[in-house]
């Protein structure tokens, strides 16, 4: 009865990386492909004290039902550090604990996307908002990124023939490219986009994971009542609880919380609370230090070592956090060419290709650095090296 | 800027129980308005021992992203399951963990509903799956329920000018009426439903807390093709994890897979994890045996105070199991009429007009009695019964 789907599920991507990383099986792989944190890094034993100390305390009230907006308490924690950590003043009840970041996005498509309305993506952009979206139909206007973020005036020029609801960013660390936006081209952004009715989902995963230079200003800055802003503890502390967040406006929160019943209750609750207890008992800043320091060196070491083995034509982003960076091969190679002969030398990376709309056949592709030691780092982009000479012939 | 709202989201209903329960927020009032599962029953010792275990041995798995189908372990353990309780051959591989049965609703209206779509529900029906739904701009034919089941006359005739994709139904212990569906009228509905291109959601999150009678066949016994099968672990061990499942046919899978991986990537692993140990660590027949006797004996004390303490003229269900049961008022009488005077005496319901699709003033009203002790119960239903006099005059 296959002709009983819906339209909208038609039009969605297969998860892309899922399908070919069907064919990197083979544990001798090392792969660079995945968008995991490390788990080396996990505060396991702080997360299992917390664990103890919550279900041994309020154990039947953390397992059962709870309220739609999530845990108060964590609440105000994301609020507090909003204001310490980038001087927002966002009230806890302007604050959705969501079933990660990932469910934000859904969220935000299901109150704001009509078929056909227009959406501002990066391009490349993040996979798993384009694949969110793309379940309401939306017409995505992709605008390109360069080093210093988003091209101000292919922006202004699509908005002279679209009027877009939404404009989906990722101004820090960007996933897939590393880009982060200058605090220049934010302004200029904020301009554009301060006449038009239109939202900016400022969605910020990395904005802890900075290992050079200095922090940029939020869009909440520039476009308070137009910048919706989503978070994740996916990074800092552990994805496996799958709790994130959203901070808008308070004409946006009834229609939220209307859509995350309807979605799925409330967060689970069990994590919020053992979550928080991690949070309130131990220092995040210094935890994120740790993560910092070690995601930094590798990176550093893939950036050395990609200057050392890889072919002269091949540029990279360098990123100043976060947990990618970018590879453009010479015009004419396709990344999904050489992901199949990298693959049988035994190295994996994401072909740019879901990192579009519409376009496929692309010449760039994701390296991953927060998952590999330094010696797997010296080893995997040697094979690559490999694999781009031989299909450079 | 509220005139970018998605069409969809205007029409999905306020939580009424939410909004309604603003005003019974005095701690003096006993309320038979929730749905929760009683907290003291919650195994929470055990689930700690489950927590402290898998932390301690797999800590940095279990708080790592996971697959989106969920853990196969627990898709295997509820596999089994189905098989031993229910004689059901059900695959792991059709199973996919949802975050809540509530996920499943929204999943399965992402996947089938386009603007317009028929949708069969029970009269009065499950409000979570009513805003569920919602979100997807069906077209709801309610179908009354009686007794033994669905009305089959009607919903003979609804199909005569309708052509629903799905049909929503809670055949056991129904929320809110308690109704269970007799095995003549699910062979029934079965044979209505084999010709039409039409799958049965059968909602199940009480099955297992059945206090009398025996145990009635799934529609998966009569239509395995045509069956979404809904489950829980909410009311058997504890909602604050969120976990529930959903088991479907193999065309189905890669689209709810596609759908979830869109909506939140996959379920709280660490949630999964903890209650996968708690539920091979210990015997769970066991511990529902334990939540069976203490509803068991609230049921049928608020049975006996309904008699004793409600005016003639007043009918209530007599569910076999589940949390709920349904009264009607004479026929004159609204249900929120009663519940404002109610609210006055210090006692809460659920009016029955939430349950409805398009229909309000009901007489109709939704009584809890998992949640209250047999002490609370009697004076809970005396109060009501002073209000439904005082309304009488």
């Amino acid at each position: 009865m296959n002709e009983l789907f819906s339209e909208r599920i038609a039009d969605v991507p297969k998860s892309f990386i899922r399908e070919i990383l069907k064919v990197a099986v083979d544990p001798e792989i090392i792969s660079f492909a995945g968008g995991l944190p490390n788990k080396e890094l996990f505060p396991v034993d702080d997360i299992q004290k917390a664990a103890d100390f919550q279900l041994g305390h309020y154990g039947r009230d953390i397992l059962q039902y709870s309220s739609t907006e999530g845990y108060l308490p964590l609440r105000e924690y994301i609020a507090k550090r909003y204001k310490e950590k980038k001087q927002l003043n966002i009230s806890a009840d302007n604050i959705l604990i969501t079933s990660g970041s990932q469910q934000a996005l859904d969220l935000l498509g299901k109150i704001f996307i009509n078929k056909g309305d227009h959406l501002i993506i990066e391009e490349p952009g993040y996979l798993g908002a384009i694949q969110a979206f793309s379940i309401y139909e939306p017409v995505f206007r992709a605008i390109p990124l360069k080093e210093d973020g988003l091209v101000v005036d292919k922006l202004r020029k699509a908005l002279e023939n679209s009027e877009p609801k939404l404009m989906y960013l990722v101004p820090n660390f960007q996933n897939p490219s590393g880009i982060t936006y200058s605090e220049a081209n934010r302004e200029k952004i904020s301009q554009v986009i301060e006449k038009k009715r239109c939202y900016i989902i400022e969605d910020d995963p990395y904005g802890e994971l900075r290992y050079i230079g200095k922090d940029r200003k939020s869009f909440q800055h520039f476009l308070p009542d137009q910048t919706i802003l989503l978070g994740s503890f996916s990074k800092v502390v552990a994805p496996g609880f799958r709790i994130g967040w959203m901070a808008a406006s308070d004409d946006l929160m009834d229609k939220l919380i209307t859509a995350k019943q309807a979605s799925d209750l409330h967060t689970n609750y069990f994590g919020q609370r053992i979550l928080y207890q991690f949070l309130v008992s131990n220092n995040l800043d210094e935890h994120v230090e740790k993560i910092k320091e070690r995601y930094n060196k590798q990176r550093e070491r893939m950036l050395y070592y990609i200057e050392k083995y890889l072919p002269a034509g091949i540029s990279s982003t360098r990123p100043e956090g976060g947990m990618f960076l970018w590879l453009s091969l010479p015009d004419k190679m396709k990344a999904m060419d050489l992901f199949n002969i990298a693959i049988k030398m035994l190295v994996a990376f994401v072909p740019g290709d879901p990192f579009y709309v519409g376009k496929d056949g692309v010449n760039t592709l994701r390296l991953n650095f927060s998952c590999s030691s330094e010696e797997t780092i010296e080893e995997g982009i040697k094979r690559l090296g490999l694999a781009i000479n031989q299909l450079l012939g």
